[in-house]
């Protein structure tokens, strides 16, 4: 029906999240169509963004530059560490523009159920840079999951004999958010930190 | 708060059908984090499709030879001409495998919300292949929105003169389907083209 290379294609852009392999049908037949407009300039920015990308040695974050732009930034508070999963959860607090610190990117959770030890997160990372010195606080920014929660009470536990103050992200209601359709842990927790 | 390289990725995939702003950010992440096993094979994989595709100069199609593999193919009945909106509509019936005859590609419908008269299809060149002979039937399957319909009933009307018998896919009860949750145009020409 139609050559190995769009066969390709679609097999590949239904790897990618977001698309399955219906729409990846439907993405390669845009794309054909769109051969200048987008085709070509996609997969030169795939190219460039692969060769530009890397791992920044400090805190873990992807980033063109290493140490990346938060790291090698003196204008943030080398005071406040936030510490986050993933690098996806760094971009999520960097676009609210609240935080002003550094970060530390875990690169996951702890996992029974996947096997995941300290030993393959970068824990020993962090320790390494709370007893460097200069750090006030450490912000467990985790998600509100089991996973994450768990994770958060294992750092909690590690960083209680470095004598750095530990918090973590507020529970409550979400702005704009309905109590009706809220879940009652999370209602709890709103209700009991009340101020 | 991450490189252009990356930013350029993010804005062109939000460009791809089934991507939106928010899901181009996480399968730019995914992909930067799959740079040897996906990213990188994908933006060849986007510029050897984008070389390797040309339109046929037959059926107007999109395929890595011209004329298509269905147009080139000896075996396929030449009697038979099936006239699809899209490549993606060819593209279905040949997942079927229940046609085996040749396709015209007119690229679109008449819409006059759009703009798009018979000029700015390939209806001319449907004519002409019907004119120049050996074609016994025309299967008009083109989608059952107003526009394809409109369409179809233009696309028989300058058929009639030529002599050719004119098709068009049956309406009825999708297979597999309850009757409980048909709209009740489809419901009233199932029951009138029940057998």
């Amino acid at each position: 029906m139609i050559g190995p290379e769009v066969e390709r294609l679609m097999k590949l852009l239904a790897r990618v999240p977001g698309l399955g392999p219906r729409s990846a049908r439907r993405a390669a037949l845009a794309l054909l169509k769109k051969r200048e407009s987008l085709m070509l300039p996609l997969g030169e920015a795939l190219a460039a963004a692969a060769a530009a990308v890397k791992r920044c040695g400090i805190c873990g974050t992807l980033d063109t530059t290493d140490p990346c732009g938060v790291c090698a930034d003196p204008a943030r508070d080398g005071g406040a560490l936030c510490v986050v999963e993933d690098v996806a959860d760094l971009w999520a607090i960097e676009r609210t523009g609240a935080f002003r610190g550094r970060y530390h990117v875990l690169g996951g959770t702890l996992s029974a159920l996947d096997g995941r030890g300290p030993d393959q997160l970068n824990v020993s990372g962090l320790l390494a840079r709370v007893r460097s010195g200069g750090i006030g606080e450490v912000i467990l920014a985790l998600n509100a999951t089991v996973d994450g929660q768990t994770t958060a009470h294992y750092l909690q536990d590690r960083l209680a004999e470095l004598q750095v103050k530990v918090s973590r992200l507020a529970h409550g209601v979400p702005v704009g958010g309905e109590l009706d359709y809220l879940d009652d842990g999370t209602l709890t927790a709103a209700l009991r930190a009340r101020r």
